[in-house]
């Protein structure tokens, strides 16, 4: 195991342990809905968004019980949208990470209010002073967080992938709809760190490119998969982009040149931490990793 | 035309004007989304709840600027709420306000991620400096807007109405499902106006005693429009509680008692303001409305 996976692992435990206590269950008639939130965002996912928080604060000296419950935050919002995008009005999917989705587990109605509440606990916990004494770092992690999950950033790009189905994107407009959909919520990771950490102009831009790069690179290595994977392997239907006549960076640059232009944005992922330097080795193993993984 | 329906016509107006502008079109791919949050929020509703933040602010001396920001964020939880309680999976609705609910009108998906995005749009313009200079007051409008929205509040009890029409709720459990289904944001309401005027402890109180009380002749006065109204004035379906075989403060209560309640709990509501003298006046007003509008 590298430092990388351990650091992962431990990382996943401790967003599932803050994750298991923002949401406890209880025994009022309402607690189906926590149980379909803590059912969507407890036991799986690889927790590479509060990874990235935890990491960019650590650059910055935050202490981690804080920078764990931004992080539970963020991925609260991360599995908010995945419970929306599969309903059947949706992408309708019938399973996510080797399970039955949240619809499929429960109901459409559980869904969508899971989904809601999910979205709006996170900003009950940012707001929160156990996130951070300072309440201009709690208004400043809630103000980047609406705007990287709403309608210019996120959700948008949920919108245009849409209606991605009926028109052909060129590779500008496929890297605008991907920054919006999955690059806003990445790129907001390695702020809320960087914002917890009070970090100067210059490092909180270098997060930024950093985070600008690895969030393609995902991508790119996510169209991958879809393309490459298999289903029982990655934990979800495979060839989806394919089927629905959606162009990707794959189904645009072909196979090799989409897994060349991934390798090219981790690498420059990586120079972008110079300026940290040893302290920044688990982030750029992490953009390797990104390009690398198998699910 | 009372002073009351003066002030309220003025605060729709102005919320509308508010809302148009936190809202603007663009002409990107993706507009479609940010066509449908405008849809779902803008040109109908009373607008009680920007009414509520204003008025409670006004009593502090907050200006008017930012109380309307505020008001209009909550505003567009409420309408999201609105939108996502209408779908097909939720109360499958057809008209709402007399026009086309916001998944007739468009799509489903794009119905979804509109909820969606104006939801985490309130929290962008709550969070955002321009609503107030002190970012503990950014921060606390976040937490309890978030705390009223969610699964303790207006979630749980979309959560308790969905089971509702499965079991036979008593008074006390109807009292807690209204508390949190609608109860919940009219306190908010009346709070925001608090936080913003840093209002003393006794002042907050009084204001959340008199939300609880208007916000159950609310939904009194609601349920009695269901069974009483007519479908073209009240401007959506009514029947639907009987029809779905819910038990409300109108079936256990019967018609008469219910109404009385619904005027006992405004005229109490009114005493809680007693404390303001005749800067409570236009407050006091709204109770009385609250029972006695006929949509």
């Amino acid at each position: 195991m590298s430092d990388l996976q351990r650091a992962l692992k431990a990382c996943a435990d401790r967003t599932d342990a803050t994750l298991d206590g923002l949401l406890p269950l209880t025994d009022t008639p309402e607690a189906r809905v926590i149980e379909a939130m803590r059912y969507a965002s407890l036991g799986a996912g690889k927790r590479i968004r509060p990874f990235l928080v935890v990491e960019c604060a650590k650059l910055f000296g935050v202490s981690e019980t804080r920078a764990y419950r931004a992080g539970s935050a963020l991925e609260m919002v991360h599995c908010y949208s995945l419970v929306h995008d599969d309903l059947p009005a949706m992408d309708d999917d019938d399973m996510r990470r080797g399970q039955p989705t949240t619809h499929k587990k429960f109901d459409e109605a559980t869904a969508i209010l899971a989904g809601d509440a999910l979205l709006t606990k996170a900003f009950e916990v940012l707001a929160a002073p156990e996130t951070h004494e300072n309440a201009s770092i709690r208004a400043e992690l809630c103000l980047q967080l609406a705007r990287a999950a709403g309608d210019k950033g996120m959700v948008g790009g949920q919108m245009l992938d849409l209606a991605a189905a009926d028109t052909d994107l060129d590779i500008p407009e496929i890297t605008r709809l991907q920054r919006m959909k999955t690059g806003a919520l990445i790129a907001v990771a390695c702020d809320m760190g960087a914002i917890m950490g009070k970090a100067s102009h210059h490092s909180r831009q270098a997060l930024n490119h950093y985070a600008h790069d690895i969030g393609l690179a995902f991508q790119i290595a996510d169209d991958l998969l879809d393309v490459e994977g298999d289903a029982e392997e990655v934990g979800k239907r495979t060839g989806k982009d394919e089927d629905a006549g959606k162009a990707t960076f794959v189904s645009l640059l072909g196979v090799e040149r989409a897994r060349e232009q991934a390798h090219l944005l981790a690498d420059q992922a990586a120079e972008h931490l110079e300026i940290f330097a040893e302290k920044g080795q688990l982030l750029k193993d992490l953009a390797e990793f990104i390009v690398t993984r198998r699910k």
